[in-house]
């Protein structure tokens, strides 16, 4: 069979999700919807500690049906496998077996690799509190250990799917670090800076804002220097504008007193 | 003040979390242990719907009392920002405002080099429901929002967090993509190999595996290669030579039959 790699948001082969011996309901609702948070929808569950289906779950899914409906329930993790030729095993701690340890991001690159071959890739979880025992490990060619503050290093299982789902989705995305806005307004240009500036050094001589001759020079070199850097746009020099000419009126009503 | 580039898990400036009108305490909490999973720890909250301190914040905080008990209250998101020199928004749609839009990780780079300029970084979070309004997000100077399925695009508020949190300790961690076992064994000598192989032959020879001379040539260049390409250690070599000894054996008490 070929396959081509998957796009965004499209079917594709993608790594699927193998939670092993997991214990809470809620969980697995909830790591079903981290997975389709990332566009993994894959999940199978090895010997889990409640029922299929499971009430929680679906609550704690929050909508993710497309992961839920399909999930697969498994006796053995072998079972499991029928299909996986390539087994990440997500650890939390530095195990003695003789595998190399990635990162979320390196697996997920791995993994978009292989699936691009038409590979079949499984993450494999372990059970909340003991995590994945050295023999459900066996299999691995990989461990995936999520860097952590080693202080405070408990990660929540639906928590450690999102952070690999997120890094598979991130290779996918193609996503640009920085999008402009699309309505992002041109610059003003300097002369209309400039015109600005003047108005505004003009009411402010218009009421002895500079007191002496230094002043004014050291003082509009700042207001043009504060405005300059400001990168103002046209209507915000224009907003900028009325705002001068309307306070330079004063307030309706009060003259103002002379600058004695 | 001189500041220096926090190391990881060191104490230093490092962004901080503001959660705008959060409406559940167990999502503060949740938030909490987020955060100190990938080592942030000043957590402010601006008007929460619920009481400080809260229960069910302890109990989602799963431990991390370091945040919890840290956490500093606000009437106004003015007051909690009252040193805070940039301000990222996290918003899960696309606004019409006119501001760069980033990913998580630009934005851990961002705030990264600013902490290390000594500068105060707040990260903002929304209500859970509703997220930030506009006026919330006015003096942000970027908008972050993480990469999602557009499909299903719906991260609870911890989540959030965790994600910003997890790129912020990413770049922080100078983390090696692949660490090799430091137990790793060295491969076996390609003499020790050929050794094994050698006795393998003998051992199929002995039972008349090959047949006739054309299959002994192609199948021992096959299982020559099959194991060459395997990069066994020592260990391994000696193990598959002990298994090949006791299967060349026989089980005890059977005659092999005379291959007729």
């Amino acid at each position: 069979v070929t396959r081509q790699r998957p796009s965004i948001g499209l079917p594709g082969n993608k790594p699927l999700v193998i939670l092993c011996r997991p214990q809470i309901g809620d969980n697995a609702g909830a790591v079903a919807r981290a997975m389709l948070n990332f566009g993994l929808t894959e999940l199978r569950i090895v010997q889990p500690e409640f029922g299929w289906p499971n009430a929680k779950a679906v609550a704690a899914a929050s909508g993710a049906a497309e992961v839920l409906n399909g999930v697969r329930i498994f006796a053995t993790l072998t079972e499991a496998l029928f299909d996986v030729q390539h087994l990440y095993a997500t650890t939390a701690r530095n195990r003695e077996l003789n595998k190399p340890i990635v990162t979320p991001a390196h697996a997920a690159a791995l993994a978009r690799d292989r699936c691009a071959e038409g590979r079949r890739v499984a993450l494999l979880f372990g059970a909340e509190r003991t995590g994945l025992t050295n023999d459900e490990t066996a299999l691995a060619e990989m461990l995936v250990t999520i860097p952590t503050n080693p202080k405070f290093s408990s990660l929540n299982l639906a928590q450690a799917v999102l952070l690999l789902a997120y890094e598979h989705y991130r290779l996918h995305g193609d996503i640009p670090p920085v999008r402009q806005p699309a309505t992002q307004a041109a610059p003003a240009s300097k002369a209309e800076l400039q015109g600005a500036i003047d108005h505004l050094l003009q009411e402010l001589d218009a009421v002895d804002f500079f007191r002496t001759p230094d002043r004014r020079v050291s003082l509009s070199l700042a207001i043009t220097q504060m405005l300059e850097r400001r990168a103002l746009t046209t209507s915000e020099v224009d907003l900028l504008r009325g705002i001068v000419k309307e306070l330079a009126r004063g307030r309706p009503g009060r003259a103002r007193a002379s600058a004695t």
